[in-house]
Parts: structure tokens; sequence; C-alpha cells
């Protein structure tokens, strides 16, 4: 007899992973049966129409046949980036086809290390840096290792990225959700986080962690210090690790507003026994590098013999793949002012911020101005999470649905990612191009009203 | 108080992987003291001076920076080369930032069923096939599915390559020995794998599925179609899956011998209710690109409710890298007979195959040359997995870090891959220039006459 499915683990069965869940399936039904589909359930920027750093391109292209460089004509690569190229030739001793030390090369972690340095001006070590494919496998790797059964648990936000929930599942431990306040913009609340932990205790479960994420997804929100400070505050208090997801950091558009890192804060106020693992990505910010799978996990107060673990369970995948390692790398190392890269450098990377800043105020503006839809300020990341006023016993699962099958738009329903009781959500990406999201926005404000109009009548019928 | 080690889970804590363990941090830290270190440990070819195959480091460059196209003289690459980047350009839709299908590339995994068409004389449907970032990816995936507890038994040969053995103590599994036949060339005996069974069932254990290498690793064996023929039917009867693990499968170098594919068999033989997992990657073969993370997964005979099961479980890590993607793709298709790209791939090819046969026979002949160390024919893979004879009380990981401290070689010890009771082996790579490993194989065997001398002496003067 083949494998049933009745015979896999029941902790797979049980994960869901909504970004890419059965809204997402359809639409791709819908595309291929020739209809125009519009993704706004995953941050792809390059799928839509986000243009690579040239900067990253080249070198990488000269790292991967790196022969080119002998055959090709002068000027055809600008000197500093042939020059970069071999430097990162040197450097990685074997080049791209062999694998690495199973945390990564040590030049892009001590390259990282500087990074951070010189955004938070405090000290990092390459040797607490980890290389991963994409923040991803670092969350999963940090999960697995705080993770040893149901009686452990981990406070994740509401709303939440799927991806924990989807990894808590997986590894059986416990999820335990606090509240984000939708009314204060997505803040988080001492009380919110003192109600789930202690919901934990009651039900003889142990917190272990706090996940943050910040800037939010799929709040787009970004954090204040304030926030931060509280953050740490309670893991000092409560005795528990902090798991900081901030891939969006370079995703801050509001003028005024600045992203606080959770190591910065920590440094600041000293606190030596809070263990903090902090994730970044090439797949977000300016770069959207998604496929490359680029990414690094952070550990800071971790005792060495835990972060052997890691570097264990790293060691059974080998290691991260070498063309993510060296768009990290080139993440944290941009050409130097003056240098001729630099002006195309800086160009491109201004122009994508400002056209990001740019379509989150499309879509909040563009949503607020729908009667029933409730957007806060998008002022960070690259969603935007709306609440909707739906008809008595209609779930956002089938609004969604209906949205995709009328408008092609594919957004992904608020309970793939948690919302307070009595409430409905979606999540979309603010990335379609300006006046395509100009379009989406009308698409989804005309379809809101006749969706609505159409279940009303029929409660009333009923 | 930070995370201390004693929280960590049982099954991290108890997950040992050897390839990468004590021996090679200790080389590591040789090296750093200016050690020279002759890295035996691992399958990284592209780290001892195999060279990357040109067609495919050409092609991924202009796929990662397609504007050379439009900017370089005419000659500077040849045209298939720029016909096919431009083919695999248009295929990707997106480019190489971002994230593909789940399942990786459609059309990379049309030509991995087209491969397989052509190398078995059967059908084959991409939708049954999974890109993953090296095989081992591939082998977790399978693995977290059929695994749900202590209860699940996975059939694993002695020896076997770690990543099995890690991955079923990291998902708290049972791993089911089952011996390989030294005596014979380290072939599968049915006893050997009904004893397995027959012990699993006394135990309580529910076996759920048999892991083949073939070629194997570290064995440096071929199986025999009698051989893969002997899985197939104990893995019908018993009810088992198949895990085919054929990363191997262009590194068979005796003549007259020849790779038999699980999934040929499988067809030939008309077993419908058998399913089958075949597993292959870009790091081995003649490719040698262990940096790039790039292979696949095949699943045969598993119902479309399963494979949704691992398709969630990819989609949680969104999907494998575009490089190793691409990497993929081009291991299947080379350049066409007659076009410009075609005789310098040959040509390499076949140096690195010769080179790769030569090596395998230099590390046979000289191990066995060794008064006291025994090695069956090196046929196929990149290893050798010789027993040695040690004076009673010797342990086989004591062996090696002599030899690492003395020598400088870094070989990994039997132990890490499970032996028969009694006997002592170590794993050694072919993968040395051909000169350094003559004089590999010369160090060991001066080692090796020294070391039991030296602890025969002891045991005596006890």
């Amino acid at each position: 007899m083949t494998i049933q499915i009745g015979d896999i683990g029941r902790a797979v069965r049980e994960t869901a992973y909504a970004v890419r869940g059965p809204i997402v399936a359809r639409a791709q039904e819908l595309e291929r049966q020739g209809r125009e589909i519009i993704y706004c359930n995953i941050g792809n920027p390059q799928a839509l129409e986000q243009k690579p750093l040239t900067w990253i391109r080249r070198i990488l292209a000269l790292c991967e046949y790196p022969e080119l460089m002998e055959r090709m004509p002068e000027g055809l690569f600008p000197a500093d980036a042939v020059e970069m190229a071999r430097r990162i030739l040197r450097d990685m001793k074997y080049g791209t086809g062999a694998y690495t030390d199973s945390k990564g090369f040590l030049f892009v972690r001590e390259a990282i290390a500087e990074f951070i340095r010189r955004r938070d001006g405090i000290e990092a070590d390459p040797e607490a840096i980890y290389l991963t494919d994409g923040a991803s496998k670092g969350v999963r790797a940090v999960l697995s290792i705080l993770i040893d059964g149901k009686r452990d648990g981990i406070l994740i936000p509401t709303p939440q990225y799927p991806l924990y929930s989807a990894t808590i599942t997986l590894y059986e431990g416990t999820q335990l959700p606090y509240p984000l306040d939708e009314a204060s913009g997505w803040k988080l609340t001492r009380a919110g986080l003192e109600r789930a932990y202690g919901e934990a205790i009651r039900a003889n479960v142990r917190p272990r962690a706090v996940c943050v994420i910040n800037p939010g997804n799929p709040s787009g929100a970004v954090l204040d210090e304030e926030n931060v400070a509280l953050v740490l505050d309670f893991a000092r208090e409560r005795n528990l690790a902090v798991l900081a997801d901030e891939v969006y950091q370079e995703n801050v558009y509001r003028p005024g507003d600045r992203f606080v890192s959770f190591a910065s804060l920590l440094e600041r106020k000293g606190y030596r026994d809070v263990s903090l693992f902090s994730f970044h990505s090439t797949s977000k910010g300016l770069l959207g590098e998604c496929g490359q799978r680029g990414g690094y996990l952070e550990c800071r107060n971790v005792p060495p013999e835990v972060m052997d673990e890691i570097t264990k369970l790293q060691s059974v995948s080998l290691c991260a793949n070498t063309a993510g390692q060296i768009v990290t790398f080139l993440m944290v190392t941009p050409p130097r002012a003056g240098a001729a890269s630099y002006d195309l450098h800086q160009r491109e990377r201004r122009e994508i911020f400002e056209s990001l800043a740019r379509r989150a105020q499309i879509i909040e503006r563009g949503l607020n101005a729908v009667e029933g839809i409730h957007c806060n300020p998008v002022t960070g990341a690259m969603y935007a999470f709306p609440r909707i006023d739906l008809p008595p016993g209609v779930s956002d699962e089938e609004y969604c649905l209906a949205l995709l099958e009328e408008t092609g738009i594919c957004v992904v329903p608020g309970t793939g990612f948690g919302q307070a009781p009595g409430t409905a959500h979606f999540r979309t990406t603010t990335l379609p191009p300006a006046e395509k999201l100009e379009q989406v926005v009308a698409r989804i404000g005309a379809f809101h009203a006749g969706f609505v109009a159409r279940h009303a009548r029929r409660a009333t019928a009923l």
C-alpha cells in the first residue's frame, strides 16, 4: 500500500500557512484559465516590477563566473564592482561552488558585525551571527531549540506572520497570542503581554520567548522606542528570550519615525540576562531579493554551548546557499561614496524607497475612503491589515475568495494572521506598481460595497 | 536569566552530525594555528581544486545580471549560452530575485521530468517533483511527514550517511539500522533487512520506510539491479516507503557497472503500491556545486493529498534558492551536440570523471597496501570506508584524532556512520588532487603502523 494521508504526522497536518494557502491556490488556478491576477498575498517585490539593485547583481555575476573578469573588455563593469568581486572571491577562497562553514562565510559575518556597529553604535560578534537561507530558516532554528513539546509556549503577536504559528505547530509547541492594539496603530501593551503570559501559566504552559515583528507584518506599523523597551523589560522580568524579526528595518516611511533595533536598546539598558535573537533578510528592505534566500540570525546573551546547538542544526543542512550569502554581504556593504557605482546605487535605492512610501500612502488613503474599511497608518514594512465591517455570519475567508473571483485581486484573510474575536481583516501588500495599486484600491472599494449589500439583503431575506 | 543549555530540547541535544563534528572543529583550530590540513571529511569537490563546469557558471552569471547581455560585445559568451540564459529568463518570468512556486520553477521541474524519461525510459510527472536546497532538504521534508514520534521507525543502512540518523533523531523517530555486508562489497541482504524489521516489530516500533543510498555514502559501492529489486520487493511485502538517495548517480567508475535508479525498476516491475521518494543534487556527480544548494525530490506512488503536505512544508520556507534551481536545470540540460558550448562541456565532464575514477583507485589500492587496513572496492560515489585493525580498547575516534594531530589529515571516525560491533572504520573522501592523495595514502600508512605499534606496546605494558 502507498503512504496514506492518515499516516502523516499530526503536527505536519495541523500546520497552516495562509500566505500560500487555498486562496492562493485558487488564484493560480484562475490564472491558468487566463484570468489576470494581481498578487497582493505575498511580499515579493520583484514579481511586481521592482528592479534589483545593480550593485548586487553585477558583483554576483562576476562571483559566479570569475573567468569573465579575465576575458571582458575594460569598462564593461565599473572598477569598484570588479574590485569588490575580487575581494569576495579572495575571501570565499573556493568560490560559490563549495560548502561554506556551517555558520556561513566568516567575511560575511564580519561585515554584518560591522554593519550592526555602524547602525547601532554597539559591539557585535561575528561568531554570534549565522547566515541563513532567508530569515525564515533562522526563525526555524531558534524555535526548534526553544520548543521541546506542548508545554513550551512562544508569545506571538495577534496579528502575526504565519511563519511563527506554522513553525510552532510543526515543532509541537504552544502558541501564546498577545494582542496588538488596533486602536493605537497596532502598538504592543504590557497588559496584553501579561494577559497572554498569565493564561499560559494557568494552562501549565511554560512561556519560553516573546516574538516581535518590527516593523510589523501584517500590521505595517513601526514600534517606537518605548514599545521596544516595554518588550525587553517584560522579557527580563518574566525570564523570556526575545525573537526580534527586523527584516523590514529599512522600510520605515513616515518622517520622524525611526527603526529602533532590539540589540541597540538591549545594550543601552545593559541587560546581560535577556537572550536576544534578531533576524534580517535580503528579501525585503530596498533589495527585495526574495529568490536569493539570503538572511542572518544574530544572537546576544546566548551562552556558547547553546550557540553550538544552533551550529549543529545548521551543519545538518550543511550551509546557507552562497549566492544568498553574497547578497547578504552586499546588502551590508554598499559602494563607497565617490566610487564608480555610488551614484547609481543611491539613486536606485532612493527611487525604490520613495515609491514604496508613496504606495503605502495610496493603500492607506484608498482603503480608508471606502465605507466599512478601516486601515491604520501604513508607516512601515510592505503591508496593510485593514479591518472590514462584514454582515453577521460572513467570514473574511468568504470575503477574500469573492474578492478574488470578482476582481482578480489576491489578498489573504485576517484569519490566517489572527485577529481580535468578532473582527474581520485582510492583509494586502503595498507592492503593485502605483497605477495598478490605484486600480486595486478602486476595485476593492466597488467590490466591498456590492459584497456587503448582497449579504445584507441575504441576511434580511432569511 | 539567559537561555541555558538545559532548556534546549532533548531531541536537538541528542542529534549528532559527525561529518562536521568535533574532529572537524579540531582541524579548523589547528588550521587557524597555521597547520596545513587536508580535509577528507566532507564531499566538497570545489574546495579541493575541482573546477565548476563552465556551461553552468556562464549561464548563471547571465541570469543574475541580464543587463550584461545588452551591454557586452558579441562573442564574449558562446551563442548557445546566451540563448539558454534568455530562455531561462523568459521561463522564470521575474528573474532570480522573486520567490518561485513553493515546489520550484515549473520549467525546471519539467526539464527534470524530461531528464528522468531520457535516463530511464519511463514517464515522470513535473507535479511530483520538488526543487530543494540540496538533497538534504528533500530528505528532511520526507522524514518529517513520515515520523510522528518514537513509535515510527526508519530503516537506515549501517554504515549510513549521518544526515539520516541526525534527522530521525531531530524528528524524534527511531533509527532501525540494517547492515550492509562488508564481506561482499557492502551489498544489501534480505536477511539483514528482515532482521532490522523484526527487531522493530518486537520493540513495538512501526517501520515506515527504508532508506537506501546508491551509490553508497560512505560505502563507495554501487548496488546492482538485483540489490535494487531486493529492496523494492522487501518494501512492498513489508508495506514500507522507499527513500532512494541517488545523489551519486553519475559517480559510477568501474567499467561494466551501471547505475540502476529505483524509479526505473519500480516502473519495470509495475509496482503501484510502493511509495518512492528519490533525491538528487547538484553537489555531487560531475558538477560538485555544493555551495549552490540545488537538488530535487521526486515522488512516485504518493497520493496527491500527501504531496500537498510536502508542498505546504516547502511553502513555510517559501522556496528553494533560485541559483540552485538554475544549476539544477542546467545539470539536466547540457549543451546540444554541435552547439558552441558542447565540446568544452564534454571535455570538462570527461576530465572530471576520469580524475575521480583515478583517485578512487589511488585510495583503494593505497589503503589496501597498508597492513591492518582493509578497503572494499571504491566503485562509486566519492568515499572509501576502510576497516582498520586496532589494538583492543582503542576507538576509531582516538585513531582519527591522532591521525589529524600527526598528519593534518581530517577523516571521520566510523562511529559517526555506524559499523558492525567490534569493528573500526573511518570515512575518507577520494577528493584531494591525485598528487596530494598519494601523499595522504602514504601518510596514513606510516601513521597507522606507528599508531598500532604504540598502542600495542601500551597494552603490553599495562
